[in-house]
This record gives structure tokens, sequence and C-alpha cells, in this order.
């Protein structure tokens, strides 16, 4: 009997442990339990570690009250969405977005309204039209940088656009940045959140993808008046967040590991994305995506009538793990998946990338 | 001018930071990156570090299934109540309880029906009287060891008889027990968990009080249906707890801290209880109180008629912080404070009563 294949994961958007500075970690754990013993283990308050806090608001340019640290990113947005959006909100998403974000804020009983995502970030037009058709929206959820799933980045013309439109309209942009740091090409843009003169944006970011997932560490930025309503609601629901573990990012960020780790990240991501590119270009050329400028995802577009289902299937038979493009998706994205190459060294992604052709051949015969 | 006198606090349930092992915490994170880089680094699930779950279920006797480890005990509570309590549901709690629980319950618009703490814990005919009235309750909060805010315990033939009740009338019983590990006189009593027969139990412990509270790890032991249903609202809310705290507990845990610290927390917190007893009896004997066999806290009642809102406000005059009776009750405890002895020394305890002594005086004179 053959042995199995080894599995290969372009399903999670993670960071294989090779690019984790653990080491850096376990130091920042050390100097933060003897540099401030008592701050790391008490209790505090539900804005966050305060040093940490301070850090945050410096390199965005704020007030600490402006800034509330909080058990990873996700829950920052489930904070946000409780305090904003009620049963019937109209809430603008991209279209495909971030599953999670979707089940989120349908199970707040949002009225959700998806609007195209461009190769250079959603179509403004799109908004315009949605607005003039006599639709209020509450709020719009973007991830400008590399986006989830699609690794498209909204451009600065766009960033502007919006924020004309929020201040007109009274729209509360949602911006939820977690991969701005991971550019491995091409030119950083400014965020909304630099540029809104109107109190507009919100702003969301974390350090699982500078730091690593396992330490949860998020952040919203954004008015002092809301960001007080959510510190209410978070000392509500659990007092405060993990003191210990934002210790530990404070000290990882004031050492300097923050930047030597986003250094290693980047190069490890721009090579993998250059590989992914490259396999998918000679094994599968009748994939359709854009080359990503940083982040963790491919969105790869197959020819229409493609059975995602099919090849989902077909893929995990030959030990390969994809995620549908239904999943990002209230409707459509059949003849798409997402492919993370963030977890995947560049042999994998090879070998990878040839199952992957392999299913899709196997499915393209079938039909 | 005269200068103030240095604060001293009996309001907050926290440990001083004397009595916190912050070398064995510092030693725990070193092993944890080490020993398991990829599972403390990583997302994990939403129930959990594993090999602390495992621990926690042996440590019950339970299986791992029954185990779910939350960003502290609180946020399990938040989670068990969105779960079990709908808008208009009865729930019992006791009379006093710990504030931020009747505030978490209430926003769920429970129908709450506080039953009196007594000496030997929840009145148990009351309850009894309550379902003779034909109310159903759905759940009964109950803190079985050194209850915050009164420092009673639930006597065994209580926590049989509240077990019987659970059984017959499908109540589910949550035994929210933070302070268990902290008996320094007495002898330990069974969990109503490890007692129950018919799967009625929702047990909730911490590590705030016997590791550091700024670790924020606390979790659910439950029926495995149930504790599968509020993973799936901690996936959907923050993917998983944090990792890296909870591999930092698991090291700490496994490699003997635990023990050690939890010894030196009982140590210190009887001799201070003892102090703060002999205190009140030499300088406010009007104060009635139940000298406690662990625990954080002292509930003491004084005279019918004593203005709790005067005696607050004239010990805060005098630098010292009490938590109002009022807290801790949807009515009634005007005449009652809440003591906490964790976060104080000895001579903090005895300098802290000769001032509320003095502002016991002071409102007296002027009543």
């Amino acid at each position: 009997m053959a042995s199995e294949p080894a599995p290969i994961s372009f399903a999670r958007g993670a960071p294989s442990l090779d690019i984790v500075d653990v080491d850096g970690l376990r130091a920042a754990a050390a100097r933060a339990f003897a540099n401030d013993p008592a701050g790391t283990t008490a209790y505090g308050t539900s804005i966050g570690y305060r040093p940490l806090r301070a850090w945050i608001a410096e390199k965005h340019g704020v007030a600490p009250e402006q800034v509330l640290v909080t058990n990873g990113s996700m829950q920052a947005d489930a904070f946000l969405f409780e305090v904003l959006v009620e049963e019937g909100d109209v809430v603008i998403v991209e279209k495909p977005t971030y599953d999670r974000t979707l089940l989120s804020l349908r199970s707040r009983g949002a009225d959700l309204r998806p609007i195209d995502l461009l190769e250079d970030g959603i179509d403004v037009g799109g908004v315009e039209a949605l607005i003039a058709e006599g639709a209020k929206p509450r709020l719009a959820h973007l991830i400008p940088n590399f986006q989830n799933p699609a690794g498209y980045t909204l451009s600065e013309p766009k960033r502007r656009a919006l924020l004309a439109l929020a201040a007109e309209h009274g729209i509360t942009l949602f911006e939820d940045d977690p991969y701005v740091e991971l550019r491995f090409s091409g030119e950083p843009l400014p965020t909304m959140l630099s540029l809104d003169e109107a109190d507009k944006v919100v702003y969301a970011s974390s350090f699982s993808k500078t730091v690593c997932p396992g330490i949860r560490v998020g952040y919203l930025v954004g008015p002092e008046k809301l960001i007080a309503r959510i510190a209410k609601l978070a000392t509500n629901t659990y007092i405060s967040p993990n003191m210990v573990a934002q210790s530990i990012v404070n000290e990882f960020c004031r050492g300097g590991a923050f930047e030597t780790s986003i250094a290693t990240v980047k190069a490890a991501l721009g090579e993998r994305a250059s590989a992914l590119c490259a396999a998918l270009r000679r094994e599968l050329p009748e994939a359709r995506f854009v080359e990503p400028e940083g982040g963790y995802f491919l969105w790869v577009e197959l020819p229409e009538g493609t059975d995602g289902d099919a090849l989902f299937t077909a893929a995990a038979e030959r030990g390969v793990q994809i995620v549908k493009g239904t999943d990002f998706l209230l409707e459509g994205g059949e003849n798409a998946c997402r492919l993370a190459y963030s977890g995947v060294s560049v042999p994998q992604i090879e070998e990878g990338v040839g199952r992957l052709a392999g299913a899709y051949r196997s499915i393209s015969v079938a039909a």
C-alpha cells in the first residue's frame, strides 16, 4: 500500500514556526517579569497594559485615550460591533471578505451589503450607488492592505474618496488592518486613520502577524468617546485583557525584536508568494490571480464553471488543504479559492501546487 | 499642612505583589517557549491550550472534552450566560453576591431571584419555597467557598440538597469556585461537580488567585455537549484564548510552583484574616462578621441604621477604601461593607481598621 502524501495546508492564515521569533519572545517574557512585576501580574484595567497602549498610541500619532488593547483583534471586532451595530443596520462589506467578519456581523442581524472588491480595493462607485439608492450605511468594514482573502490593496485615491463619503454621509469606516506591516514589495500607503479629519475611522490591528498568533494581542484606535464606551463593555466582559501577554509584547516591541521579526517575516512571505505565483503559472496556467505585494493570501480564480466543492475534495484527497471561495461570499465564488502561503515552505508550495493542479485536472476531465 | 495618610485599600479583591510567585512565573515562561514553541505561539483552538486542559481535567477527574479554558473566568461566565440565559429566565443568585455577576445577568434580562446567604451558604429552604411558588429556575449561581463578598462557605449537606433539587427540577447549578484552593483553616469540602450524578453542574474556576490575576486564565467544566456549544461561541468571539498565558500556567502547574504558590498565599491570607478580625474586635466592636476559613473577603455588618454611603465617604477621607454592601445586593445592605484582606499587609490592616473605626465614630456621632 502506498503511503499517504504528507499534508500541505494552504488553508490556515498563520505563520510557520520558523518565522516566529521564539527566542525574542522568551527574552521579552523574562524582561516583562523583571522590569514590571506588579503591572505584569496584576489585573490592570480593560484599556490594556498602559506602556503598550502608549507605544501603540505613539506609533499611530494619537492620544493614549484613543487606544484600547484587547485579547486579539477578533475580540476588538466583537466589542466594536456590539457597540455600533444594531439589528437591521446597513453595513458595507467587501466582496469577498474574511469569513469570520461576515459571521459576526450576520449574528448581530446586520443588513450586509457586499460591494465588489477590485484589484485596487473596494468599488467606490458601488458604494456611491448604494448611497444614491437611499441606503444609509452605518458602518463599512474594509481590510485595506493585502486583503483577506484576496490579497488586494486599497489605493490611496480610493482611501481618500472613502473618507470623503464617510464624512459626508456619517458612515463609520472600520479599517481592519492586521497585515499592514507585511508589505514585501511596493510602497506603503497612509492609513485612513492618519488621513481622517472627521473622526469617522475606527482602526484595528494585531500583533498576531508580527509577534505571534498565540499571544492574542490586538487593538482598536478610534475617537476617544467611542473607545471609552468599548472600554466599559470590556470591563463588564472580562475585567481586563491579558496583562502578561501585553507586557511581553511591550518588551518585544520596545526592545527592537518587533522590527527584526517583521524583517524575517516579510522576507519569507515575499519568497513564498513569488514561489506560489511561479508554480501556479507553470503548473496551473488556467489560474487567474494578482501577485500580492504583502500579506498572507492569494485569491485564485479558475475558469467559469469550475466546481469549487469538487476541487476542494479532490485537493484534500491529494493531501492539500485550501479554502473554498464560497466561504468568503454570501453568494458566488464557486470557481475561486484562497491560498495562504504564510505557513508553508517553498518546497511545500511547489509540491502543493503540483497536487492542486492534479486535482484541477481530475475534476476538469471528469466534467 | 498635614500630609495625606498613605492610602490603604480593603476594596480590591486582588493579591499583594509579595504573594505572587514572580520568579516562578518567569521560569515557567522560559520553559513554555523552550518546551513547546509551536503550541505556545500558534493560534490553537477555542478549547484552550491542550496540555493545560488535560491537567485541569485530571485535577477534576473529568474527560478533557468537559473542559474549556478561557481568558479569565469572567469571560467563562459571559459565554455560559450567553448560551444558557435568555431574556426573562429565572436565575437564582445569592444575597449578597459578586456585583459583576449581577450586572452580567441583568444585562441579559434575567429574572433575578436573590436568596439569602446564611453562614453555611444559601438558604436552601428559600430555594424550595421559590420552586413551591411555581418559579421555574433555569440556573442558580453559587460561590460555594469563601463567597464573594461574604466569605461564607456552603456546607456539605446543603451542597447535596442543592444537587437533589437541581436534578428534580432541571436547574443548572453554576458552581463558581475561584477561591477553592485558598482554605487556610478547617477541612475542604467536595465540589458539587464531583458529587453531581445528573449532569446539572457547570463549574468555573480561575488561576487568578493561585498564579496571578494578570495571567487571565480561567476555565469551565461541564457536560460535554454544553462545553462544545460554548467552544463554538468562543471560536466565533476570539478564535482562541491566550496560548502563551495558558502555556505559562501549564508549566507553572506541572513544575510544582502551583503548590508552593498556594502555600505562600494561604499562609499570608490566614495571617491577614486573623489580624483583620482581631483589629475589628478591638477597634470596632460594633462590627458583626464570621471569621473566614479561606479566601479574600470579610463581610462586615454594622448596627442597623448605619449609613453605608456616609461610612464609605468618611473612610475615603481617612485614606481607606472599602466596598459598600449595597454594591452586592439588588436592594438592602446599607449597613454592611466588604473588606478584602488579600492585598494588604498586617501593619496596613491594623492601621486601616483604626481609620475605619474613626470613620464609623465620626458618622455615629454626627447621626
